[in-house]
């Protein structure tokens, strides 16, 4: 099998298809750098933390993982980013209309934080079957709560009648240049923490973060390898990545990994099919025993979404790529300590 | 209710108390500081979060609290530094002979791994109640294992025992100035890492850690105030405080902070009635509920006996302070992830 560097990607210019990627989805190099102004103090710098033990589990220590933990970010995901960063983009004859978003939960955690920091507020609509822990966190920060049925077209439509009932503001979880922007700022905060990072393994939903991240991280190093981790049940990334055209999610899927339930979005794949140089697809017991490990090993709580990342990672797919230093990014840890996924 | 600052340590010298118990206890703040040489580059410099959500639940934005995160530490508690250092200071003639301990957990993976990192034979007598997690993760780093009762006399026992046959050197858990010494450059880092802190709140079991820390942070800082925190159900510091003497703890105690379980030992003792200002009692209930808070906000897998300071500051007792900067220790954080104490 041919490693990744000698993948279809090595002969061409990157920074062509980095361009290309901002031209057609609004996110620039120079929008995350804005972004990152924007949330400076509001948003955590989070921490990245490693551990020989946790190498060695996963890779006989070959290789060196450095895990970006946006579970410590604030509301509990990277989220948070993109929220604040888009209510920071308003125009100025918007700020003060209404937020209006869906979401299974941690974006709308963090519009919910975002829109009480920017004085204004949210109405959220969140599938009936997300879970407690997170309708809980939303309505703590104030915001409004409609539910819907959690399929992708009730979700929009739903948002689309409360828009127009408040006159708000539309701020979708992975449709839109300014959260996707903020989003970045995980890979720009990531090269700058970490020196010669050889790869990158982003979990993939909508993918508003693997796009932001692609574009920092390549044009922070147009050397380094970005890898979408995706669950096999919710894999849409992989597979419009193997047809060369974006493919819709064909219903609600029944990953554990309940932030990964979206279909890959117009957006995010006008920079996934340029920028993203592979994606892996995991088991369900595979994220499952991956998150456990984290928590029992790292002492740290994620939630099954940022299991996917480190299921890849453990993948003989992955392990053939023989990198050295790898980034790995834990995108969040909002999880129902009452309900954990390998108890029954 | 006088504040802490008008106790009855106000009027003394607090270092000439720190002279003495550094005199009585074997532990100085030289030893301390040699410790930090002895454990650099092998054990973590663990890192300080803060959050102010977390602020906000536990004392309505009142006061700044900063966790010093020892759950993060090599084998997942402070345990760690203490085994380190009391191998390193072993004279040239023991070093190689094999090291025996009794230890209901922490200790004992603590020893396993510091054993091992100093290329010597480690033997662990362990209370068969013990965690499987713990058991499991012992025997991971290559040590011995032995079973006793989960009483301290068949502990004390047993592990004389096995250090006879086997001609070893016995490292308790805390009756060790070594040991304790190693505990104590948690205080010391904290210290360096926060600046104007004004208390520290340290869960207390033998006695090992509180002590460290004590010294450490009145020599930086006369003016520091130190507050244990205990289970109410395995309350003997609190107890021989009351009585103006240590008391021994009457059985085995049924706390879910296992940890905790050790009465304060006569090294602890001598530095704990000098240079304590204050030790509060928890509920059971208070530290599963303080456990699973810091999972939920702060996303860190902590254990129950981590939970007993985080339940302590939530006391009435202790807002009545008002302390601004409070640094709360974060001892540890192995669980059984398959048995956590919020689930029946």
């Amino acid at each position: 099998m041919p490693s990744v560097h000698e993948s279809s990607f090595k002969e061409t210019n990157v920074e062509l298809l980095v361009f290309e990627a901002s031209e057609s989805s609004g996110v620039s190099f120079a929008s995350i750098k804005q972004a990152a102004e924007n949330i400076r103090g509001r948003a955590h710098v989070t921490p990245v933390l490693s551990s020989k033990l946790i190498n060695q589990i996963l890779s006989a220590g070959e290789t060196e993982f450095f895990f970006k933990c946006e579970n410590l970010q604030k509301t509990g995901s990277f989220k948070f980013r993109g929220a604040y960063n888009a209510l920071s983009c308003l125009k100025e004859s918007d700020k003060g209309r209404p937020i209006v978003t869906h979401s299974s939960g941690n974006h709308a955690q963090a519009i919910a934080a975002a829109a009480a920091m920017h004085n204004t507020t949210a109405h959220v609509i969140m599938p009936q079957n997300a879970s407690r822990v997170k309708f809980h966190a939303v309505k703590s920060y104030g915001a409004h709560l409609t539910f819907c049925r959690p399929t992708t077209k009730d979700r929009v439509r739903t948002a689309e009648q409360v828009r127009e009932a408040v006159n708000g503001i539309l701020v979708s979880p992975f449709e839109h240049p300014g959260v996707v922007a903020g989003q970045g700022t995980v890979g720009l905060e990531l090269m700058q923490q970490v020196k010669d990072l050889e790869a990158l393994v982003v979990p993939i939903g909508g993918g508003g973060l693997i796009s932001g991240i692609a574009i920092a991280a390549k044009s922070c190093n147009p050397k380094v390898v970005v890898i979408g981790a995706e669950p096999t049940l919710a894999s849409t990334a992989f597979q419009s990545l193997q047809a060369g055209e974006r493919l819709q999610a064909t219903g609600a899927s029944d990953t554990v990994a309940d932030g990964l339930k979206s279909g890959i979005g117009v957006l995010g794949w006008q920079v996934v099919c340029r920028l993203v140089d592979k994606v892996i697809t995991v088991s369900e017991e595979d994220i499952i025993s991956s998150m456990k490990l984290i928590w029992e090993r790292m002492k740290l709580v994620i939630e099954p979404s940022a299991g996917v990342g480190v299921a890849a990672v453990q993948s003989e797919e992955f392990r053939e790529l023989r990198f050295k230093r790898v980034g790995i990014i834990l995108c969040g840890g909002n999880v129902d300590l009452d309900h954990l996924p390998w108890q029954n």
